[in-house]
């Protein structure tokens, strides 16, 4: 009988008492500060939705703010775990980038609430603006990645390579403006991504 | 004397009782709505970055909402307006989708300020209804061009025409985060999309 409540609990974590883990208040959180936005999320919301009281939803986390930076550290984990792959840092600089591109798309699907909180920042609070300055960081790496593939030659002649890299991040971080997760298996949407940012829509013909 | 008051007055809108049209209290509204959020900008906030009385401001237009819908439409009218040219409408699809593209970001860099604010709307009013709605229309156009290109086989044969139609939406509407006037000469900016979204960031050789 306890065995059989303690499975329950374990599969249906926003009801009832414990177990909770800080990944699952995380994500609890992230999913309302995507629904409401954070400054209209109160600790009694979170509470109310992670089905647990506000007292022992304080007993994992400091507050607010902290939730907000463990969504943020695992969209950015993710975005510079990418960028820290073998494949990312060996080979010819055009190889590398189509490697970040085909991992980022990847991320980005499969921690889609935490990516779309970090590209929904404005940058109103310290750990908003520490995020934001991370995130320039990984889209300074891809530009001067995109840099280097210019100037070996790899890439489109005629752009100038600062614009290239915009337009690239742009491509990408608009997918979380439709993906939702099932709508398009996560390889396929992979290499559609790759195929329109190297070849273009026009692409190659094979 | 007064001639050279009226100067001023004209060189600078913002200032003194008049001539202001509603073209130039859109402006002000869309400048504010960007900056604040709809919600948060009211009548008072307009008269006073607008330099008039919230009584002279009711004389021009009747609220906030007939002033969001005035930015929108400029934004909607400078979209459906490309889609209604003569290159639009005749030709392979292939060239008519990039007639569309190109100037669909001379439209984006030129009306800044008003396709922003259609690209952020969340669909709170009647209003922001009508103008996703109107917005919607037009990706639609966009996306039957790029399924009649594949299906006369101008495009990557690999990639699904929904998912390259919401990847061509999303690089072109990315520029509202990163472009600013004087940033990069519009027509640089237009050849720049037109060659990634259609050659790819390898690109055609030439």
């Amino acid at each position: 009988m306890s065995a059989s409540r303690e499975d329950t609990a374990a599969r249906r974590p926003g009801r009832g008492a414990e177990p909770y883990t800080l990944a699952s208040l995380v994500e609890v959180a992230a999913t309302a500060f995507l629904e409401r936005g954070y400054d209209a999320t109160s600790m009694e919301d979170l509470s109310r939705a992670a089905g647990i009281t506000k007292s022992s939803f304080y007993h994992h986390v400091s507050g607010k703010e902290a939730l907000l930076r463990g969504a943020l550290d695992r969209a950015l984990d993710g975005l510079f775990g990418v960028l820290a792959e073998p494949a990312a840092l060996e080979g010819p600089p055009v190889d590398r980038l189509r490697h970040i591109v085909r991992r980022q798309v990847e991320v980005l699907a499969t921690e889609l609430p935490y990516v779309t909180l970090l590209l929904r920042l404005r940058g109103n609070t310290e750990t908003e603006r520490w995020a934001l300055a991370r995130r320039r960081e990984f889209d300074q790496a891809v530009a001067s990645l995109v840099r280097e593939a210019t100037e070996a030659g790899a890439t489109h002649p005629q752009v100038d390579p600062g614009v290239a890299a915009r337009l690239l991040s742009g491509t990408v971080n608009s997918l979380i403006e439709w993906y939702r997760p099932g709508r398009v298996p996560v390889p396929d949407l992979v290499d559609a991504v790759e195929r329109q940012v190297f070849d273009g829509l026009l692409g190659a013909s094979g």
